[in-house]
């Protein structure tokens, strides 16, 4: 996947779930069986959404609900085909993509 | 705010100040304020910047002042106009942005 | 380095060496040597790469070797003739750019 490809990234709660799992181990998994070529998962410290809702790890909280990041990188017709199906799985995050460079994945 | 938008990422160190806040907190809250859509907190663990000392989680001290990452997203009407005050909000950081495609905002 | 500048992410794991260092280590000495602007380092929690191995922080073992990811920023024309020397740095990681515009960095 050298040269064009695309970075989607995926926003959402640490608790959030999806059959029986936390979502965001969920889509890593799930993007793995679709063959894409490599996922990274951060979680935030701090952060607010589309509801407004604040939350910090400043607080020691059972449900803190961080902010979990996916980034996903491949190729654009690989991504890009599976952009609605995200929308669909994550109910409240955020999707988005950006155009990046590729120089290396590996041994390639 | 589906569609074209605007990625916008500050870069500081956790032990600035604003207002007798941490810096970054200030941000957030200030954001959150002027109504932006999302805000994302990260906090590294190894970085320098323009005065070129580095910082790293690598040796305990208490005035370790790791690299802590905003992600702040939202459309460039939006986002633009608000850059010159965050510039001189962060003294010494780094502020960029990067266009993106939004393809999902919370229940948007 | 303000106006049009260049991101270059670098993915690695953990555990791997360069030079009896860890990589990561590494390449921030590296690019502060070379005069880069900014490096910035994260630790990811979990991911996987081209050789589809999940490594993750949910088990905990000894070797975990979680995902480690570099922001490296200046102008084009500093990021953009080292690429080839990273790339031969980073045996089996991920390297790509995408294009910015730095409104700050530090007191410039």
């Amino acid at each position: 996947m050298l040269g064009k490809a695309r970075l989607l990234k995926v926003y959402m709660g640490e608790s959030e779930r999806y059959k029986n799992k936390p979502l965001y181990q969920y889509l890593v998994h799930w993007f793995k069986e679709k063959g894409i070529g490599g996922v990274t998962v951060s979680r935030g410290i701090e952060g607010y959404g589309q509801d407004k809702i604040l939350h910090t790890a400043r607080f020691l909280e059972l449900s803190s609900d961080l902010p979990m990041i996916l980034e996903v990188i491949d190729v654009p017709e690989k991504i890009d085909p599976l952009i609605p199906e995200v929308c669909s799985i994550v109910p409240k995050g955020l999707v988005f993509t950006a155009d990046i460079q590729v120089y290396k994945h590996g041994k390639e």
